[in-house]
């Protein structure tokens, strides 16, 4: 897999695939830079007016859940539902699933749009799937923790699945990749996973296997992470969008610590 | 008090309370960076569906009138509502209050909800009890003009009113604590003030006493403030967040400049 | 117009306008920040209740059509007929109009309030004015390109127009000037643009001719982009707003590449 990771950041950057972002009010800007300093095309359109139109061109979506509001998630059920009718592949962040009873709906009704990914931590993964995350399972070995409710919600909707933690876990419902490159300063900078999120959907624009779209996604951020300033998250968040346009294809593929299972 | 401030840093930072920000759009990023910065745990709850639900889970609510809409003011309402019911303290920060109508109305109502801390810089507080602040109390001893109506305010509504500027006067109604920590840089970065109030929040999930909540508060972010580079906003913002994560609750205790009266 | 570029820079620094930012939520944070570091105030007042109140007495207004929603939209709609009655300088920043439909027939009517100022890339410019942008003007010559239309656009509504690229042309429908500072990484950092639209807006709170205005504000921050650290767009966001507070007026007169057509 490591040749597929490289090929898919060429052809990542070579294409500068437009992402469609339906995300929270807290990342918007740290995403769209994530995107923009990695090589791909930001696009912020979240009104229901707009949102149908543009995911039928746009080449993929980010629908986080961080800040929903009325009008927001009408944008996301109009979006959602054109890119599944249009091919547009799209990314389903469930932020705070479980823990939140709209939103949780929400999520759920929105799986039937059938996301070509789906991320997030090992509580909003097993919250997707009717279990009860809660604070127990934010510990070390959480995402292996929700493995299986992984494997399931990936089996149900013909989705990858995603579950970040120290070491995070990725399946179609059959593979399982994990990987664990990152840092611990990833966690204290709001919107470094959101910003995931738009990525994965940027390498799902231009990578027909998700998973390797996921994967590949995940290693870029991971690796920019790692050659980030280690100070303080302030510095942190400024290096990693500067080491995010440095990362070389080769890098991927060397520097992955990555586990096929 | 210097102790007590330095307890409150050790209790904020071992319980990282989860604080409900109902903010402006302007800051919900440099918000959550800043309460994860300094060992908090933001969460951007702030739509009618799920807003008094969460109140009653947070271990405290900011609500913020920077940008206020309908959906946002409803969920307000609904937070600090909630809030009061389950005894959840609360910040309220009246943005221009005084100066522009509606939301001068709104910030009124919401007292009615009891909050913790009230914070504002002299104008806003003004404002707030109908005196007409205007450009005129932005002056160098504007916070001092306004501690008369600060401690009105604290004894009509059983609050700490937090009165920002050069010098920040905190006041419970009874007692009153002068803070001169800070650079004149932190008036040039969006947010640093909101933050505030988001912090002022953190401290108060964990210290009953919300004058002592508010001073650490205050002179967490303003000794950040002092030891981030003063060359211009850009890097005084990522320098601020740096430091945030390095002040130990010794050196609030030991470089804190207080005067209590 | 070297000297009026330096004149204007200082009235902007001497008034530190009240610019209203009606704008995107993707660019608030930097979009404030680039108005205070430059020297201005800024003013999120973007809901239905307030914007016309505060468009009559706030010194220049900002719309963006970045992220519209219904409830923004009215409130841009009252912004801006209270600018026109009150002789409150505007500026309209069309995002993305000509390629999508909602926000198109937006701008379009926005119009109608007259702006000082409209500031668009070649496509958004061409889209305006009913001409089919498409991703093939975004070339290096696109801002040339949109020239013809943008002198159109200026004479029928009586504004300047600036069209942004690696050149930008900005006319008032007679005359022309060519502005030929800046760098590559502005285009990297999303809100740049957009910033440029905000400090517009208080340029033109300041001075009387409209191009001038415009002319001056671009410089300034093409100028402190130059003098920002090139090395990815982290770092250099940072050191944009650090160095917007160092520009003077002598350097916008002495190192400005300008052209009179």
């Amino acid at each position: 897999m490591h040749e597929q990771l490289a090929a898919a950041l060429g052809a990542y950057r070579g294409a500068s695939p437009l992402v469609q972002c339906l995300t929270n009010t807290v990342v918007t800007n740290i995403t769209a830079n994530v995107l923009l300093a990695s090589g791909g095309t930001p696009a912020m359109v979240d009104n229901p007016h707009e949102a149908g139109e543009f995911a039928a061109i746009a080449g993929a979506v980010l629908v986080n859940l961080g800040t929903p509001q009325e009008h927001t998630v009408a944008a996301m059920r109009l979006a959602t539902a054109s890119a599944r009718e249009h091919g547009t592949p799209w990314v389903l962040d469930p932020v705070a699933a479980g823990a939140i009873g709209w939103r949780t709906t929400v999520a759920v009704e929105l799986l039937d749009a059938r996301p070509s990914i789906v991320r997030g931590n090992a509580s909003e993964i097993l919250g997707l799937t009717g279990g009860s995350g809660g604070k127990g399972v934010e510990a070390t070995d959480a995402a292996e923790h929700a493995l299986g409710a992984a494997r399931a919600l990936a089996q149900e909707y013909g989705a990858v699945v995603a579950v970040s933690g120290p070491t995070d876990y990725l399946t179609d419902g059959h593979r399982v990749v994990a990987l664990s490159n990152g840092v611990e300063l990833m966690t204290r900078v709001t919107g470094v996973g959101c910003s995931l999120g738009a990525l994965m959907a940027g390498f799902a624009a231009v990578t027909p296997d998700a998973l390797v779209a996921a994967a590949a996604a995940t290693t870029l951020l991971c690796l920019a992470a790692e050659d980030a300033p280690q100070v303080g998250s302030g510095s942190f968040a400024a290096g990693l969008l500067d080491a995010l346009s440095a990362i070389t294809p080769e890098q991927l593929a060397d520097r992955v610590r990555l586990e096929e299972r």
